[in-house]
């Protein structure tokens, strides 16, 4: 695949240096929109505009969304007015106001004004909406039909408005104040007879969304109800919008994307990485790392609390790395598991008792069998003495069960207080378990070895 | 809106004891079939096959797939042959596949049995394909065209086919072998003249995949090319299938809880948590831990080396768990950037020295901030002397730096090598990072201290 790409581009820059334009043209009319533009991410800012010009009008506009902001910034600026009303008004209006919440306010002024009055019109509904809403994500380019129509009815009216809808895989009804009543799939109204009425093929029972939902709860619904369009309703159950299933997947992926860097104890930030700066890297980073670090230093208490038992035996001081790691380490798997249980609603708060019981249970024997096996490892390799090895298995036990049970229950607190339980991952329990499993095993220690 | 569920379980219960199943049934098909299945999982073993029975064909298996597969094996073993033979053939392929894989033989045999022999022969061909290939999830029920056909003919041949076939939006094109030559959208045949040629109207370039490729490229393709399906060709470029995009979305949400999994150290499973039994929950975590568990006695290796030291200086002990942990979330940022990255394709091996740089630069940043902080709480809170102080917060800014490099460079190492980079994530990079922070703690307290 990476080998046909490398080949791919040596005749693209091949052809634009002999300028042989029409076989260009043969060749990217070939491909799909993402694969062209990604292969535009690689040519010289020169040649951009040059070569994005050979596109046709609609392959252009399909194109020209795959691109990144900045490449397409570059090409709005090279664009004349004509060129850049062809891009806009061929766009969908949900790309457009994409597009222009990414672009520097000059460039948005140029892009609204070569906009047509009804698209700007749109693409200003849009942008209405809060960030992460499902209005913010929809478009209201869509086929609406009325209940009384005839199934020819419909289809000629899908005909006259087809072309500009994203889709017509699913035509909404609605009734005399544009109140969502119904939906009809294309495939129901291919199958039905042309003199059927649409109030008798339709489905009454609509799923649908508010504006104002967030747009994680939105992707879920389409990956609940297997849906490939949802439409978006107003406070008065008036058909506004329709979110498609393409825009769900990328919302999925971005939600996926900030659980990752939430679990590792970063502030999510939307940008690629390679487009974010190393001010703003840090800044994602740093105050989880603060906030961390000075928790640890509760953890560096317990041990100068201790100082004198670990002046006595200092070879304890050599089993707090295995301990401490093993305890984060079960913590986090019992923390990531319910996490994500809650996040893919498998789990609920009210599954809080069979969650501990079955963690309790886990716990036993993961801490058992660690313990069993450093037992063998602490007597016969690091030959220690027996009530030496006795402290430090039982610690481990201990850990492993304190860790599996936080790991646990404060991810379910955590989303019953509602907050999000994904900042309870790693390294958040991990802080917690450390200074667990020192209080253990110093407590243990000082009873059984009489220090 | 758990509430509006509430009630709803209460009103369904209340219609099942006084046995008013005509009501029961008017609220039924209002609701969408993983709504139904959601709430058939809460009714007693008895009521459910009498409920279910409420509902009309289409309707019973679109829920029956939405349910579990305890609850399915448990309604098919109440089915008479007549009921399970409406429920099998009602479903689409991929689906009834999918059903036999989580079956019990005897029960397999039934199902087959009792489906009709086209469907038979349609089950067994994707039952053939290995387990996370294209062709497992695949449906083979599709509607192809041939390219000397007028729209009108298609059109017919829709309306002919189109009931059994799982989507309609894209239908393919295919020449006198069965090859896939084209394709054509339901929306374009619906805008086209009645009597156009197939060939004039279809797109050739069609993005298509083996029936062996992987199913998460397979899923990771329709977030790429904004895919509602995607036909499935064997090794002749014969059309075998297509896969629809409820179940890719599928595809990419089981991935996505591997790659948690794995990022916690577990060994994925495929059943969810409440049904998976303590062994198997204990099997899938036990060997990463003994393994990190194993990999911590290095560390512990290391401070026994430098027994004398802490000897002499007991206070340098609690400092230990701070450096190890800002070490390790440190670390974790990084590779989970990294991995990220790779997994969404954003990143690539030849990045590498860009990503090293940028992390370094990071790094210098967020180390120096954090030494600053603790040179500050080390001077006036915990009243160390200078040179105490000194080392420590040398070894933070050295061990942030190790940290960020380790972080980004493994993940991309492991690629690199065709590893899953996952498998690179926190308790691994912390593993390694715990013992270079004691090693460069302890090498700087020996020069600096003197000991």
């Amino acid at each position: 695949m990476a080998e046909v790409y490398t080949n791919l581009k040596k005749t693209v820059l091949t052809l634009i240096e002999e300028k042989s334009f029409q076989r260009l043209r043969d060749i990217l009319i070939t491909m799909p929109p993402a694969d062209i533009a990604a292969l535009f991410s690689e040519l010289s800012e020169k040649s951009l505009p040059l070569v994005f010009r050979l596109l046709p009008k609609d392959l252009a506009a399909e194109t020209f969304v795959e691109m990144d902001s900045d490449l397409q910034h570059h090409l709005i600026q090279g664009f004349s007015d004509a060129e850049l009303q062809a891009v806009v008004n061929e766009l969908y209006v949900d790309d457009a106001a994409a597009l222009i919440e990414e672009m520097p306010a000059n460039v948005v002024k140029r892009i609204l004004r070569q906009a047509d009055p009804e698209t700007r019109r749109q693409i200003n509904e849009i942008l209405k909406y809060p960030e992460d809403s499902a209005g913010s994500i929809m478009t209201t380019e869509f086929v609406s039909l009325r209940a009384h129509m005839t199934v020819a009815d419909a289809i000629k009216r899908i005909r006259q408005l087809g072309v500009d809808s994203e889709t017509i895989n699913a035509c909404y009804v609605t009734d005399d104040g544009r109140r969502l009543i119904g939906v009809v799939s294309i495939r129901t109204l291919i199958l039905a007879n042309e003199n059927d009425r649409i109030e008798k093929i339709m489905n009454r029972y609509v799923v649908s969304v508010r504006t104002t939902e967030d747009q994680e709860t939105v992707a879920k619904m389409f990956a609940k109800y297997d849906l490939t369009v949802l439409p978006v309703v107003d406070g008065e159950g008036r058909l506004v919008g329709i979110v498609t299933v393409d825009d769900a997947i990328d919302v999925l992926q971005e939600e996926t994307t900030e659980d990752f860097e939430k679990m590792a104890a970063i502030t999510p930030t939307d940008r690629p990485y390679l487009k974010t700066s190393v001010l703003e890297i840090w800044k994602s980073r740093i105050p989880w790392l603060l906030v961390l670090m000075i928790s640890a230093t509760f953890t560096g208490l317990i041990i100068s609390h201790f100082e004198d038992a670990l002046k006595t035996y200092v070879l304890l001081t050599a089993y707090i790395p295995m301990l401490m790691d093993t305890g984060g380490n079960s913590g986090s798997q019992a923390s990531v598991t319910v996490i994500r249980g809650l996040s893919l609603n498998e789990l609920e708060f009210r599954d809080l008792f069979r969650i501990v019981w079955k963690e309790f249970q886990v716990a036993i024997l993961a801490g058992a069998t660690l313990a069993a096996i450093n037992f063998v490892k602490l007597m016969f390799f690091d030959q220690v003495t027996l009530l030496v090895a006795f402290v430090i298995c039982l610690t481990l036990f201990l850990t492993v069960c304190v860790a599996k049970l936080t790991g646990c229950i404060f991810p379910m607190l955590a989303q019953k207080a509602g907050f999000d339980p994904v900042v309870m991952a790693s390294p958040f329990i991990t802080t917690i378990v450390d200074a667990l499993s020192l209080l253990i095993y110093f407590r243990i220690a000082t009873m059984i070895l009489g220090i």
